[in-house]
């Protein structure tokens, strides 16, 4: 397979000699399957044995599906003490993190239980390093991106396969104020266990479904497209992961009772993030960080945003850097004929009919309240440093270039 | 693909709804790359700021490549106070370990750093459960295998890639005075830290390679090999480890100082035994069981001896339970044409052929010190409980039939 590579394009990081070096520490203890949300009051107490609990939740879905009274009947049957705080949002905001941390300091919380999908469970990261962490915590850990190592211990009861926030180190928050989406990380933030109940998942709207296994493909493909070389095992792996989710995710929407494939979808959301499938790569979060400036500004649903932010992205590297969307083509999508350009092309059309099939949009013109004025500035906020990514290192100029492919 | 299924082999514990429930629980940090053996002194500090160390490891081949001096030098620099102990064997010793566990409580050791391969790790995991646990410790955890719940901390540099031992919570120990082989298990006996360095792997004598390629690939087949239902995610990744490691370790082997290959085995060995290839299926441990008993009582090395029986297990069962060898077949050696009967005989003579290309023995008879006379016994001891094995359940006769396949 002829590689064209156009040097202009590719990263500074970019290393030719081998696998990077790398530190895996994920101390989250998985528990998953049918009714293993019986063991929450278990699993706190072996952290907190005498501790005071802050049950952090979203809207009324886990009321009106029942979990909130199984989790609520638990907690007083094991004498956990424990506060309450719903109302996390989809792109979850400061302003209610904030409220949270106002609770920990006031009442002497130990432990942070976050019972919904990824929102609701970085909200209570959000909560648990600004517990423990001097008032300017937003400015350090989340704007200016300096490691967190310290924070309170929490655990997790996932309902969406999603943002693989159970087992990993991230907390994504939006700054309402600002219009800013903005994240956080460090090892000291994975949960101390995450509760994975396939069957939770049954009672969501198709539509978060399909949202959640965008942003799971996004997890692994931005780990894929890597210029790291001497890593065809985790190329393997990913390749696996997403070959296994391009399959599953549609049969999820069409058969919502069915275990199996729901139990595949939060494996493979688990896997995504938890960086099994990334060691020793350096990826590209490019798309990642794109998506965030249009769901700050826009608050729309991020998956859907990266449903149509990597289609456009991958058009754009296709140009200048190749070989591995052909390859993704080739290994993923089966599409062996044809010339590289011709592999491409294929692969991105795939790729946004599965989108479709999931039931999302596949261009932003079809958002009635995004436009393209705010190209140039959502670009511009995606390269404070100049330029974002590393597969191919993109200038504002190129970012606004694909958000107008992505029109 | 027409499946037959022999009801009489298959196990009690085939469950044929949907992906078992499981436990992930992997505390051990990875440090992986090049140079990572410069930070042992901080990991340990890290965990015992004071701590007294146990340096456990086996022969001189460490002392020899450089790395000993390396690793006393730098401990002495961080002022730790440490007591050594070499002398482990491949199939590790109990009495040697009986010998760790006086050091460790007579003074008072808070920590063991194991510098070596499987033995060493294993043997260093044997000495952490029997120095703070009770006297009759052999007897609980490695006889009667109740969990290990308490025991020292434990830190590795691993020398060789094959056990999977340095996340894994298991320990191999032979009882030399009764020819055991025996283990035990327990998630408190994953390391804190493992440091991984592919290049302390290339002053490795290349029997020990193929020896721990042979062990790796077992480690995923006893994964794959499943009656597990809905699991199609985890047998693609058993599919892409077994690929990888089947295409890079011969490479391993001609090419001693490639980089990349050392590091492609030495992460498939790590993934092969941490589980997170293996999660919700029901794996089949009879090949281990049964080259255990040959390895305690000949001595023979652990991988060269699943060598030989893994191939003469695929054939039985093969005949009874077809389905995952016919997969294995096809989607791990491309083997696509012929009859469920002809890809399984291809499958296995490829496999055997793999095995010979790293340098291995194909039959026990190539043993001068073996055989067929201990046949009956081993096979009687394999089956304590009557049966072996959840693939195919395995009655005392059968193993007999193995070990003779095997001849």
């Amino acid at each position: 397979m002829p590689i064209k590579i156009d040097l202009r394009y590719i990263s500074r990081s970019l290393k030719l000699d081998s696998m990077e070096n790398f530190v895996y520490n994920v101390k989250t203890k998985i528990i998953f399957g049918r009714n293993t949300e019986d063991k929450i009051a278990d699993e706190i107490k072996l952290i907190v044995p005498n501790g005071k609990v802050l049950l952090h939740y979203g809207g009324g879905s886990i009321k009106k599906n029942g979990l909130y009274d199984k989790v609520i009947a638990q907690l007083r049957l094991a004498n956990i003490e424990f506060v309450e705080l719903g109302g996390v949002q989809p792109n979850p905001r400061l302003a209610l993190a904030q409220e949270g941390i106002k609770i920990c300091q006031e009442q002497n919380i130990d432990f942070i239980l976050a019972v919904g999908g990824g929102s609701v469970i970085d909200s209570a990261k959000c909560i648990a390093v600004g517990a423990v962490n001097e008032e300017n915590f937003w400015q350090k850990y989340y704007v200016e991106r300096q490691e967190v190592t310290k924070a309170l211990p929490i655990g997790t009861v996932l309902t969406i396969p999603a943002a693989g926030s159970e087992s990993s180190g991230g907390s994504v928050i939006t700054d309402e104020v600002n219009e800013r989406k903005i994240y956080a990380n460090g090892d000291v933030l994975r949960p101390e266990f995450s509760i994975l109940n396939p069957e939770l998942s049954y009672t969501l709207p198709k539509y978060q479904i399909a949202c959640g296994a965008a942003d799971i493909l996004a997890h692994i493909m931005e780990r894929y497209f890597s210029n790291s070389v001497g890593v065809d095992f985790t190329d393997q792996l990913c390749e696996a992961a997403m070959k296994s989710l391009i399959k599953n995710a549609p049969e999820a929407i069409v058969n919502p009772l069915n275990y199996d494939v729901r139990a595949e979808v939060m494996l493979a959301g688990l896997y995504a993030h938890s960086d099994c499938l990334g060691v020793g790569r350096v990826g590209d979060w490019a798309t990642h960080d794109i998506e965030h400036e249009l769901s700050a500004i826009y608050d729309i649903a991020h998956g859907e945003g990266l449903a149509i932010m990597f289609p456009a992205w991958m058009k754009f590297v296709g140009k200048n850097n190749p070989h591995k969307v052909v390859q993704f083509a080739e290994n993923v999508l089966d599409i062996t004929l044809g010339t590289e350009e011709e592999k491409i092309a294929a692969a991105i059309t795939t790729l946004k009919n599965w989108f479709k099939l999931l039931g999302l949009k596949n261009n932003l013109r079809e958002f009635s309240e995004i436009s393209q004025e705010k190209f140039q500035l959502m670009a511009k906020r995606c390269t404070p440093n100049g330029t974002l990514g590393n597969y191919v290192e993109l200038t504002t100029t190129d970012i606004f270039e694909i958000f107008s492919i992505a029109w």
